[in-house]
């Protein structure tokens, strides 16, 4: 496939990343987590996200936000989120089955929880019958490719907290959500009241590697057990910390985030005028929500690779990663303009 | 570290699996296992095992055996294996909790099941207050570094199949053992009666990346839900496929299970008649496992990294890899020697 | 308490049923349901429900649910019933927890599922992302007391057939709903395409006991096994099936039923044209719902209990049962009056 | 069936419980555990238990003793027992599918545990691989008859406590234990260090119901949500809270229970002699174990009901309930000796 906006996991892996593979491909090393590149990249998690934050390496997105959602519950909990969210909509019921919990989603214009739509739903406290709830859980960026501020994220969590509950975030594109706020990433977790972070690395240039951030003690205490039982402990560690680190030390994760929102935002500028074309989302991260006519999809579709999001009403998903190019875009607006004639 | 024989996921990767990663790093490729690597890296797994085989890639060692296991079963089944099984030690209880099944284990000289050790648990069938036999797990090689012929795997299928149930195999370690046997991966799987097997890449050379491999369709109908709810399912799976390529298709993972397996040998002479040092069990694969004394112990492992196995006798392990060579042994051997003196 | 509108199951034992419990403690009986009642009552099962029926006794009502849930599904299933289902608000989460689906709930204004709400649903067949559409449950009554007519009930059977999905009954005032209408127990299970219902015994007169009857021999299959695992084998069987012998032998359950029924109807009369109540659900069973000024309630709850339904709306929920009678009633609607004047 | 040796679950219910039953029919009472029995019922419990223990009722032994094991538990963590424990060998795998844990089982001659034994098994703590030590779990009286000295539990508890973990008591029998010990309800657990106790009431002259009895607070206080996502609670909760007042109250229950053990003393004293039968245990409670020729089994078996304990050694276990009368036993003894001429 020469170009894809179909996501940012089309792309392949930066090369300073694999670069930082094969460096670390030298000797022997203690496995599961014990190895030394493990506990510098824990350092520097620490650094950008504060001392309160307890990292744990995992293989995938959804390994990150079950395991995140397996310490902050017991199975007769309530997990609140959009029913945009990934944990709802991606990852095959696998929060219900591997937390016990119930799912309770809420419709949204634009993938964002706000406490107004919460409220609702914190009922039934107390009441045996009722799944109690606990966990209300973000995207940052959302699935729709928007970005919550500081401040809506800590009315969220002081509403969570104010209930006994706590937020989750999943942040598998939350470099996409710093670039676009330009704030440091305590900022927007740790000191505005996120609880557990599901942090992503994969889709932005990363071989493979997530992490789940604890901000509490109390759930850190025993996740090395919740990793292990729940298949996401990696024995050659080494390999997942050697990505962070090549990652994280230089900034090259905010690097490749804000490219692949720069190019967001090129692609949603040459298409905005488009007649026949309506971008349907805000454009603040490294997504562009589009609805175009069936027919011209039909033909696009051909010759670029992208998603229809929404079967009804022809939304389409572009999504743009560390690697896409202007040239890229061009080439696909160019395509697309000759579809609509 | 300089050197280990802790465990075959101290080395790292192999070059030409580290070059596959580096060559299938170029442009965009569909994601979880949609991609043209996948493609041809499960051809790749007929052709060894046989058309029969599904193979399904997954990240972990773990994974692999409770998504068999998960396959295999209902939460009310009965899981036979060895005390010594991964599935029993090693897991966190990953078997229990996500398979839902009794996990029943037996005492064993060597880690090898046999069927008269297995025939008095084969009972209860129908009895509704009883966990129903439905599976018996052996491991290949076993964590004793011993390793089933043909004729006793046979055996313990045909048992199985006697009372409806299933052989899983856990083959981590396949490849050392296929080295020592000398006999193709099917004759010791599809054609031995196996239902089921977890194909090991990563303790041989592989960065990361294990293989399901299901006989029967009837359980590879659904199992990529299996997978994807498991949390075991890869976006970048284009970087497992090539691994796999690179390990499979010109017979490295044979040359290194090889490799291994003489290094193992290799140890086992040298350290066979030091007095003091016991090698307590058959040595088939690339493990020995020796007891020495104590004190020996307390010297030697200052300098070399390995692990006690049983901390009463004082048994320990010493796993070769395809990355060990003789000078390490020589190294150690000399060392372990003056610790004796 | 004197009466209650509150639930049918704060009413008491019918005197028939306790006296069957008597009779039943004859000297020694095999537990575990193997005892002579058992047989018989599974003999009179089959009789009401057709020679496809495979009846099995449990406890309770969510034990009913969740283990026809678990009969007709694996984890990676989705189900789908109505808000106001029993199994999605009054199960603590049970049905999630021990299938390990999702369950995918739908706003009704009558608490009713029909085809065309539940078709856009029926989507993501075969993507290994989303929880595969698997059964459709419907109470009958409904938790708003509405009743199903076997052409709706067929629809939705039709519907989930034709995706290779299952229709699943929740029944537990089944007796209600055939009170109603008038039609024979295979009416509107066997014949119009149940796949498995949970029938209702406790709400009806029972002192408890409920029966998961499954429509197809596979799910009958190893249902004893998923019946014991989930701790609803009850050891003193014949005390279930001795009441259901009572109950069900000599037309004392649509007895029961009818009574309770007409004293529905007979409080929707009495209310239904006093100025401040509005009746809000169609009064098709034992249940007559209304909203009532704040006030009042706070007045009338009391000298009578029974419980708001909608915080929001004021809207409340009378249940009648097999032992309300006229002049609970008229004591209710005289007080209640008092309370609006 | 005239009289069986069965199981004590094969005789009824005791009249005055039976009576109790009848005399809660009366008016309308709340449900699911909020009715006025059930206040003064917990109220018996914790005058006997003292006033740390939190009294929950179930339906049966298996969710007792599940749900007590679920709260003391992560799915992480092991349960340590003897190998004839009812929820390793009657349970059909519950406790592992319900608490996700490893389930340890331990020989031993008499289903008694002792520190000697667990000791070894209290390893690996901290270690992320193995399922950590949690729990272990005795029964009082065991599946063998035998029967807990005070000083005995208290050993065990301490050394529980000492690797910070707790003591669960199935005390399905727990009455005979007691009938046998003549000490206090408190004496063997609360003041022995017992965490968790499942009390039984169904072996011993109830209809039905068991009670979780927790000692810890923290463990009672989710625990309603625990036993309804369970599917342990019932809704006409009167019914069981009623049979325990009878049952308590005035010591039926360890009437009931003297008279069993008392009946198996004299089944025990009339049979050790016989030449051809060998009493196997002590007969400690209301259980004699023996091992009788296989043809008089095949005899005896065709006028009298009773199981065989073991197959391989013609080990047949003869339960004494509450309504054992000595003319049974006597009749017994005489069929027995015919079958031994």
């Amino acid at each position: 496939m020469k170009t894809s906006f179909g996501s940012d996991n089309h792309s392949g892996v930066h090369p300073l990343v694999l670069k930082a593979l094969a460096d670390a491909n030298d000797g022997y090393e203690l496995s599961y987590g014990e190895d030394r590149y493990t506990d510098r990249a824990r350092d520097v998690f620490r650094s950008l996200f504060g001392e309160t934050a307890f990292p744990f390496f995992v293989f995938n997105g959804t390994g990150a936000n079950v395991l995140c959602l397996q310490a902050l519950t017991r199975p007769y909990h309530a997990i609140i989120c959009a029913r945009t969210a990934h944990i709802c909509q991606d990852e095959c019921g696998a929060p219900e089955r591997f937390t016990g919990c119930k799912v309770i989603t809420i419709d949204t214009p634009d993938g964002k929880l706000h406490p107004e739509y919460v409220k609702p739903l914190l009922h039934g406290f107390g009441f045996q019958h009722h799944s109690q709830p606990r966990v209300i859980s973000i995207s940052q960026t959302t699935e729709m490719g928007t970005v919550y501020t500081p401040s809506e994220i800590q009315a969220l969590a002081r509403l969570a907290h104010d209930h006994d509950m706590y937020l989750h975030m999943d942040g598998s594109r939350l470099a996409n959500a710093l670039a676009y706020l330009d704030l440091s990433p305590e900022s927007i977790t740790a000191h505005a009241g996120v609880d557990a972070l599901s942090f992503g690395g994969t889709k932005n240039g990363m071989l493979m590697g997530e992490t789940v951030v604890l901000f509490r003690p109390e759930f850190a205490q025993d996740f090395l057990y919740i990793r292990k039982q729940s298949m996401q402990l990696f024995s050659k560690s080494r390999f997942i910390a050697a990505q962070y680190l090549a990652y994280l030390e230089n900034g090259l994760w905010l690097e490749n985030a804000r490219h692949a929102n720069r190019m967001a935002q090129y692609l949603a500028a040459k298409t905005r005028d488009i007649p026949g074309v309506t971008i349907t989302q805000k454009v603040e991260s490294n997504a562009v929500f589009a609805i175009i006519p069936k027919t011209s999809y039909e033909k696009i579709s051909k010759k670029h690779f992208f998603y229809v999001w929404d079967e009804t009403t022809g939304e389409v998903r572009w999504m743009c990663s560390f690697n896409t190019s202007e040239s890229h875009i061009d080439a696909f607006v160019n395509d697309l303009k000759t579809t609509l004639l």
